[in-house]
């Protein structure tokens, strides 16, 4: 078959910080297919069509798009961020190995780009310097009691956690349950991190302690960020302070 | 002061991984500090002056950049992958915090790069699907029972999980050790994917199950990928598979 399928990553918001690979495979298609923002950050241009839909049902979207790739089409899957965290990859791998058995012969690619906690991160300083861990806190797919049983885990193992997806309309008490477990864990003074729209005109920074972070606001486009016990903040005059974690990790007690 | 001082993550290898943001950062500098694999990938030119180090001490190189900036030059410290992933962000913000009250004021700024688990999950199909931790295998600032604790407690809570620096010349066994506590908790056929200078020209791909990995080869360029229990192969005449994450966790039984 001739047709082929990049996942590509669109990173944070600004165009600047996708790489130049995923950029030729935006320049090479003649589809893109994907959640309608995503879709608007593909410039228009003769030959290309552009098929944007809502955020639901990642899985149809991949369909289709597996579909476009196998009639012979130069498709591009576009995602925020990374492709493979938390967004289409995994879709349209599912969707490949449920659906017709050529669609594994197509050419398919991903192109990775800046997920949200990397570009979060590098605006705050280092705060993912230790080993951190990405958590999803919606339990559309996931049961509730799995989130709580992996957040608990990575709490007491004192890892950093960069929370995807922690609140929405439809989802809007998570996130404060998640504060509240990691109140009975970590300290109150612990730094909480809430980066919201990195690189996009409507960006803003926040940062907490873990006993004021429930009062803090949230929102879809918001990416929070649970310092470990090592995670320590810089001080700057009339500026946010620096956060980072600390690479040394003492002997247990 | 006039100085200015830009962690750069290079992405990992091929040019065509890296941010245009990351680009400019290194076109606008007067001085590139950095272990000197990654020095060697920013182009010779006049007026760029590089300071190529070997891997030790990244606190001193970071010392080093920072009282560059402070004497008026704009300095870029380039890191491989992300700097803020078991990279040099850390070391420079350790410094800064550590070092002369004026560092604080310089313009510093973190351009995010493709780390190494994201470049291998974009190459293997999308094992980050799910949720995920980094974990660096080095005991060299953190005990080894601290790793073992990290290991076993996200190797319970079911993340797919991304070991860095898994194996060195001064590390030989800690790879291995950690293959063997896996076993003892996920199952024989758990995939474990061993992705290697990926986008560089030596470029090599193993996918194994659990019960295998022990005899794979890796070295300090290997990343290595434990699949979660949800982590699936899609295979296909003639290549390596597909490796996906599946979105959808069950009900806990």
């Amino acid at each position: 078959m001739s047709g082929s399928l990049a996942v590509v990553g669109l990173g944070p918001g600004d165009a600047a910080l996708l790489t130049e690979s995923a950029r030729r495979a935006l320049d090479a298609a003649e589809d893109v297919v994907g959640y309608f923002p995503y879709v608007a950050r593909v410039p228009e241009r003769p030959g290309l069509v552009r098929h944007a839909s809502d955020n639901r049902v990642e899985v149809d979207r991949a369909r289709h798009a597996l579909q476009l790739a196998a009639s012979g089409r130069r498709v591009a899957v576009v995602s925020g961020g990374d492709p493979g965290v938390f967004a289409m990859a995994a879709a349209v791998f599912e969707a490949v190995e449920q659906g017709e058995p050529d669609w594994r012969d197509l050419a398919i690619t991903v192109e990775p780009g800046v997920t949200a906690m990397l570009a979060a991160a590098a605006r705050l300083g280092a705060p993912l310097g230790g080993d951190f861990c990405a958590l999803s806190l919606s339990d559309n797919l996931k049961p509730w009691p799995v989130v709580t049983a992996r957040l608990e885990a990575v709490l007491r193992a004192d890892f950093v956690i960069a929370l995807y997806n922690p609140i929405s309309a439809a989802r809007p008490w998570q996130l404060g349950a998640a504060l509240e477990i990691a109140s009975g864990i970590r300290a109150p003074h612990t730094p909480v991190m809430f980066a919201r729209a990195i690189s996009r005109p409507d960006e803003a920074i926040r940062v907490a302690t873990l006993a004021e972070a429930r009062d803090v606001p949230a929102d879809m486009a918001t990416m929070v960020i649970l310092g470990a016990s090592t995670t320590r903040l810089i001080p700057r005059a009339g500026r946010t302070p620096f956060v980072y974690t600390a690479r040394k990790v003492e002997e247990p007690a």
